[in-house]
Parts: structure tokens; C-alpha cells; sequence
């Protein structure tokens, strides 16, 4: 029951975004056991310099404008080695078939509760 | 305290978009018994097939281009009757006042503590 | 490791924006203790009256046309005292820097656990 969110620069091609989206849907699977059918995105691109920002430097990683921001609200309940195995595999994808640097690939998850999620006909599936 | 994000395809006209608006904001003061007044949005419209994904089908449930996802930001603490209400309410809400398929309304609720709320003058009036 | 997003009206210049932007942070680093260089920000601008909304009036506090949301996602752990001094700094930091009256100043803060964040080479640095 993710809830993708990916913040992308302007400017690249639609391959790039849609490189990004099944990026980190693979890695959900694999990471996190998600279904293949729980895909759930929303992508947005925004200008490197007014809309999307990050530092030139931060824990010693160096950002350049191809930074990438994915913010992932999902169920609560993964282990911290699940959350490394995920971060790992989303950054991998990202440099493998978009051509991101790793150290530009900055996510962020948010849990929730199981019962906070309706998937359609105003149901709580998971409640 | 909600803060609602409503992201729904483009190419309506903005009677679409004030139906959803509305029909999330009733939800809320029906099902969660919100203050009429305690109404904050943020809108937007995304390209189905690029801004705005979900799978053919999950849980059963078919998704078509008409895919509407809600994010509300809310204080802790509602049960989970009530967000089964509030789940209903928005499907059912959608699909009377903007055609939306009940199966297409998806949500997810995040909730936080209430005193990370400051809703004007830099004070946190429910810390 | 705050991930900002503000929500502004459209239709100002790009200092109004960098203010907007550089006020948030500096609230930060005063009143979080965030290092300098810990600086993810996501900003968007949006029409008042169709993606941006609040009411004209709740708690006593009115709101305008220079409705600005801000909604950041941090790490947990921060005192009710800090939450009330950052809500502080940055209506304050507006008002000055940007002209928005502090009443048109909401903000949102989401907690996570320090082991949800990769800031970048797919680590989980603070895991």
C-alpha cells in the first residue's frame, strides 16, 4: 500500500520519468514484498534552482542538479534492514536505467497505519 | 487540523475540481466532525499516464483514467469506524458530485500529533 | 533531515519565492538545530481559489489571498518548545522577508523515525 512521490528535474524526456517510476515499483517488490499491482504514483517536475532544491553538499555526498526526491508513504511495520534493501535497490535503478548518480537519489518514507488506506469504493481494505 | 491534497487527472473543467474539493470537506466534518471553518487544500492536476498512475487493477478492484488520490494530513487519534466513514463518504461524495467511480477514489490518511499544527501567527494553538 | 515543501500563491517573483525558501531554512537550523547544509526543499505555486485553499476565518485567525502551507517531514524527537520556536521564526521569517502576514502562515510538521531516510548512494545514513 505505498503511495509513490517523485520529485524530478524539468527537462529530461518521458523515458527518464517512466525509468524512475518503475524504478522504485521494482524495488517496493523486492525490498518490501509489495504486490505488483499496489502501484500507486504520483511524479511531478520542478525546476533545479526554484523548485526543487538540495545542497551542494550534505553528510560528505555531493548533490548537482540531476537530484531526484522520493517521498514514500506506506504501511508501518518494515524492518530497517528492509528500508536499507529498498533505498539500496531504488538507487541502484535510478543510476542503472535514468542515468542518476547515486548520491543524488534522496528518499524519504512515511508510515502509517494499515487501517488509513482506502484503495476504492470508499472501503478500508485493510482495517 | 486536516490538510488535504487532492490529485486528480486533467481535462476537467473546475467544477470537477470544486465537487472534489467540497466533497472531501463535508466528508471531514461529517465523518471526523471537523469545524465547517478548519478547511485547507492543496489541488492539483496531473496527466493520467504520466503525473498520476495507479495499476489496471489491485485487490480486485479496477482503476481506470479517472483515478483520484487524497492525502489528508490530520491529528492522531480518530478510530476506525471513523475513518471507514470518512472513507465512504469521500467515495460516495466523488461519485454523486463529479461522476468520479467510487473505485477510482483512492486515500490515505497520515496523522500526526497535534501540536504540530500552526494554523497562523506562528503560535501551535493545539500544543 | 527535513524534507520542506511550501505551498505559495502563484503570480509573485522568484525573491518572493527564495525568501519563502530561505526563511523556512533559517527557522531550521535556529530552532531544530538542522546543520546548515541539510537543505531538501520542494516548493510549488499555486491559484488561489482553484489549487490553493483556506478559509477565510478559523480560530479567531483570518486568512487572504497570501495563504502560504508549508508541510515538513523531519525526523522525531523535537519538544513541543521547539515546534512552538520554529513556527515562530518562520511566520516571523515571512513576515519580514516576504511580506505575508504572519495570520497567512500555516504549517504542518510529519514525523519519521531516523532509519526512514536515504540522503543519497541508496544508504540509510542515520539507520
Amino acid at each position: 500500500m505505498p503511495l509513490v512521490r517523485i520529485f524530478h528535474p524539468a527537462g529530461h524526456d518521458r523515458s527518464y520519468s517512466s525509468a524512475l517510476s518503475k524504478g522504485v515499483h521494482r524495488a517496493l517488490v523486492s525490498a518490501f514484498g509489495v504486490p505488483e499491482d499496489d502501484f500507486f504514483q504520483i511524479i511531478t517536475e520542478h525546476q533545479a534552482g526554484t523548485g526543487l532544491f538540495g545542497p551542494d553538499e550534505f553528510l560528505g555526498i555531493a548533490h548537482s542538479a540531476d537530484l531526484v526526491i522520493v517521498q514514500i508513504t506506506c504501511a508501518e511495520g518494515r524492518t530497517a534492514d528492509q528500508k536499507r534493501a529498498l533505498f539500496s535497490a531504488i538507487a541502484g535503478n535510478f543510476g542503472t536505467d535514468a542515468g542518476v548518480p547515486e548520491a543524488d537519489v534522496v528518499i524519504n518514507l512515511i508510515e502509517t497505519r494499515r487501517e488509513n488506506w482506502s484503495f476504492g469504493n470508499g472501503e478500508a481494505q485493510f482495517a
